[in-house]
């Protein structure tokens, strides 16, 4: 089984209480790449420009990420630069120089066309649409999106939404695009646009997922400490499809898991900036956390 | 076994965006002991002024709540009046007219002295730790606060913290108490105060519960249409005591079951003005919502 992720590789200026990282690695493709990696074989179409640092592409070759999709060209790559307060649930931009990203058609390189999943990250949901339109129907399909395309690109979007399997969200999105504060409604409100199952994920409180009439709420792992939250949407995204794409199978129960997998990366990666913590990260470690969700949620 | 709750019975006026009641039945003690009722015996102090209609204590009566510590002094009985706007989360208050309620000095009936377990609800602290001082020790005391005495009273706060086994704080007082937004480590600096046991409330998001090392994270019922909160915090302590004192234990497998009865129980509550639906509440509900929770929170 294999992976099809497309998005963005960035190079990312992140500042938060616990220190300032300057142009460390970044992208919605890379967290969502790293992640999935220690699930399944992950194909990456992405962008950058010829500062790309060789070494980063080396890393992600390391987790066996096949970067046959991630065009080299002339230019400056992506870079984000943004900082986060105490309470870390929202960043403020500083700066986004999309660079070579900014004419980013992505081009589904033939080796990736008969992947098992796709996870559209977040970028123009036309541009999400032509993903879908150059490869063979897959088993699942997720995307993502953001508040600019919710403004912007709306009725591309919800035509989108009615092309995929899963909608991946966060709790502001979820609420902004169906103008609903009530999250329950939100997320069956979305369900009715198309996608089978909604996940919303609500940071420090956990995720949400809807199926038909069925909802599963899943804590989020309880941390002291949150050195940087950048990527964890996207690293929650990789667990996720990771674990669907390994079981090889999306019932209700796989889907629980997977969101307590999503779950689990997340929490790996915002204990330290950019992929620093996932670069050490091990399969025990991932295997004991989920563990420690059963007594963290359980009850008898 | 038995329950002792001292707290305020109070004539609200609510508006939500779905109605509006005027001096409806209110308070801390009432939405606790009605809901702590449906688990096992309570025992009531409180004071309400002579306006006070009979009915309202012929309701509180008819589910077996001991009603001798409910003074009838002469002048107004407590009176709130506020809104809450379509999110729900936080009231805006127009008025708080505390009338007979200014000068409550809890005085505890000889009969309630040996009370199994104790919930001292949102009161001034030192007239919390004066209730403490005029019982036997009970097997278990809770306690509940407010902004208002964090912020003017929180020497005492803290003494009284020292005395109580367990701490019920919703998620805005728990990171005030502790000047911490981090609410795992609040609920834990909670818990080196004193009580073994912190729950904090989350609302919409749930509740977590504190022990030695350990967390248990319980979801919210999902709710697509809440129509009048007030009450829904003592409410869920209501069932979470409830459960505590009908068990006849508290240890941590009793405590997380305890949590989903609150929870239980404040979902029931927020589905209709003031009292209106627990009215009509049935053990049965109570029962089926209860294993709701199961396939809502556990995966295998």
């Amino acid at each position: 089984m294999s992976i099809l992720v497309v998005g963005s590789v960035a190079l990312d200026t992140v500042e938060t209480p616990f220190g300032k990282r300057e142009r460390t690695l970044g992208g919605s493709a890379t967290f969502f790449s790293f992640s999935a990696s220690f699930f399944d074989r992950v194909n990456m179409v992405a962008v950058v420009g010829n500062d790309f640092p060789p070494e980063h592409i080396e890393l992600l070759k390391s987790r066996g990420i096949d970067t046959r999709g991630l065009r080299v060209l002339d230019g400056k790559t992506f870079h984000w630069a943004g900082a986060y307060g105490y309470d870390m649930n929202t960043a403020v931009t500083h700066s986004t120089c999309l660079n070579v990203f900014e004419n980013f058609k992505p081009e589904i390189p033939e080796e990736y066309r008969k992947s098992d999943c796709v996870f559209l990250a977040n970028i123009d949901p036309e541009l999400q649409m032509g993903v879908l339109g150059q490869i063979e129907r897959p088993r699942l399909v997720a995307c993502d999106t953001m508040n600019f395309w919710i403004d912007g690109k709306r009725d591309a979007l919800l035509k989108l939404l009615g092309m995929v399997d899963v909608a991946i969200l966060n709790e502001a999105e979820a609420r902004q695009i169906t103008r609903q504060p009530n999250l329950v409604r939100a997320g069956r409100m979305i369900r009715e646009w198309g996608p089978a199952r909604v996940v919303i994920k609500k940071g420090e409180h956990g995720a949400l997922l809807f199926g038909d009439d069925r909802i599963f709420a899943a804590p989020a792992y309880p941390m002291e400490e949150i050195i940087d939250p950048t990527g964890a949407g996207d690293t929650f995204a990789g667990g996720f499809i990771g674990h669907l794409s390994r079981a090889g199978n999306a019932d209700w129960n796989t889907m629980r898991q997977a969101v307590i997998y999503g779950s689990v990366m997340a929490s790996f990666n915002v204990e330290d900036f950019s992929l620093d913590r996932m670069k050490t990260l091990t399969e025990k470690e991932i295997r004991d956390r989920y563990r420690e969700f059963v007594p963290l949620s359980h009850f008898e």
